[in-house]
């Protein structure tokens, strides 16, 4: 039984509803920008138990509710909880970045992988969703998410985060055979992982596709692309959906033709051209520079006023930064961006 | 008294004129992947010293000629010439990246910052070319370059390689009448530069644009092309250019009407798409990821044919990577790129 949400911007944007203002949330908004999310962090240790402990990312989710008007609360995790859960042996260290001690180095280690039972390696996930749905309650949607097969593949294979992504593609162009068999075992294990959220209780799902801009044109629609239009295929109809590609930019058109609800944007496009080639059927979500966050209060108003007025009129956006928010980020700042963006949107909507 | 150049494709196709087949450079053609340049370089002693002896800059231009069918040479130089000489203190050790001594941290130092002259503090780079110039005769046009004002700037005033470009985010955001009296400078020295590069013998100059797709639309437009437009219009009348932007495939349309002869692309954008989007005026440059160059030689054919396909009949178009070559590359898959790019493309053309 769905508790009723109080504060549904966000759903009647996905919906394609009237509402008062741009509804806003924010990248990582449960990070380390914040001393109350530092101090539970220090309590729990180290992030991966902060991730595996369902009552500290509870906490942590709810923290800059706390704080801000935010309009969604978005689970706290970590994109790589699957291949953890594959067994890869995961490590988060601040400063280095995740590293895996099994990275996947023969076809063999791909074929041995095994898809993990949601209810089972991940039940950590979906009890942290239970109880955070519980204790929002109902106050606004709560967002779960994956990341996207590729971006999970990179780290897989890599071993660790990489500019170059050298033997991912590696793998993708000298033996593509492989690279469809790991990706399509990626992506069966997010689609399940997505619908053990869905079960558990959030409101709509996003996909995070972090190194999708690193291919080229054809390789992004074969083997990124490709596996998110998968996943969001196999999620139960009417749950709202949003597909981010970092530097997609190039590919907006096929992102918004993937099925999914709303089409993530960095701050290297402008909105109001967006809006424009993409049309007034799908949500767009973005797409504020997160450098911006690090300068003054009135220059974080002012950058967030432009993008509003670059969006214009009667658009379906949910305002967000481009990119996670970054640790030296004065939480003061983010007060003022929720609050310039719902207040200066009013003239644009009608609700 | 200039030489003819007896292989004029790549001026041809920057003309409009027809050609034989699909004219090829590579980016860092003259790198770390050829024995014979580390030969060179450890000569030389470092990079720097490498840069700043023309007869070792003339020796590593040559190189890759004697290998492969390249339809150019370009200066063996590096982006930060013009900062070092404006007396930033620069350092470029391998592995680390480039380092300044001495970045600039306040509008004192940017005010300070003395405009070069190129016939002097820069007089290495132009007897560079004039020996090359000299060396090369005629053999195939020479490329000059530099880096475009926002991409020095950024190292300038980061003082090293960023990911987050913090600083100078905070200088365009916070104060953006330092940051343009900064880019001005850049700007004014940039093209003093590549005049004295032209009057030493180079036959077309290119912008490196290496960190503009860092930028939001609008700060691109502000902060990095408006500054390589400023460039283009003191350039001398008749000699070709290119804009290169990594990352630059949302605002492709933008350096199209610059002032410029190319537009340089990486391997994020469809070459085809690109071509229907701005026309037959304007040729193109690019667009294979460097990282099908670590793949096999068979691949390597592979992905450049599609390319050339993807291009299509009759296009304007220079075949390059989408960013330099890496040093971990083969050399004998350079020929097979040649070789194959030449091969393959004269079914779309006709002289």
């Amino acid at each position: 039984m769905a508790t009723a949400i109080s504060n549904d911007r966000l759903l009647r944007v996905l919906r394609g509803e009237p509402v008062d203002c741009t509804p806003i949330w924010v990248m990582r908004q449960a990070g380390r920008y914040l001393p109350e999310y530092r101090a539970t962090r220090n309590q729990a240790g180290d992030f991966l138990t902060l991730c595996k402990t369902p009552e500290l990312a509870c906490e942590v989710t709810l923290q800059p509710l706390r704080r801000y008007a935010l309009d969604a609360a978005i689970l706290f995790s970590d994109i790589l909880t699957i291949p953890d859960a594959m067994g890869l042996g995961l490590s988060l260290e601040e400063g280095l970045g995740p590293r895996f001690a099994r990275p996947l180095r023969s076809r063999a280690d791909i074929d041995a992988l095994p898809v993990p039972d949601p209810g089972d390696e991940l039940r950590y996930v979906t009890d942290a969703v239970s109880l955070i749905k519980r204790e929002l309650k109902g106050q606004v949607p709560l967002i779960g998410f994956a990341g996207s097969p590729w971006t999970l593949a990179t780290y897989m294979v890599e071993g660790q985060s990489s500019r170059e992504f050298t033997r991912i593609k590696g793998l993708i162009y000298n033996d593509p055979a492989v690279a469809h068999t790991l990706l399509d075992k990626v992506a069966r294990a997010t689609s399940a992982y997505l619908r053990a959220q869905i079960e558990a209780g959030v409101d709509l799902v996003m996909l995070f596709d972090t190194w999708g801009g690193a291919l080229s044109h054809r390789a992004y629609h074969e083997f990124s692309l490709a596996y998110m239009r998968a996943i969001l295929a196999e999620l139960p109809a009417g749950v709202p959906t949003v597909v981010f590609t970092k530097g997609g930019g190039p590919w907006l058109e096929s992102i918004a033709a993937s099925g999914c609800s709303a089409v993530g944007l960095d701050w290297t496009v402008d909105i109001g051209e967006v809006r424009k080639r993409l049309g007034d059927g799908i949500t767009l979500q973005g797409n504020l520079d997160p450098a911006v966050m690090l300068t003054k209060p009135s220059v974080v108003a002012e950058e967030a006023r432009r993008i509003v007025d670059a969006m214009g009129a009667g658009g379906r956006h949910i305002f967000n930064l481009g990119h996670g928010i970054t640790p030296e980020v004065p939480p003061e700042h983010v007060s003022v961006l929720v609050d310039t963006v719902h207040e200066h949107s009013r003239r644009y909507h009608c609700a």
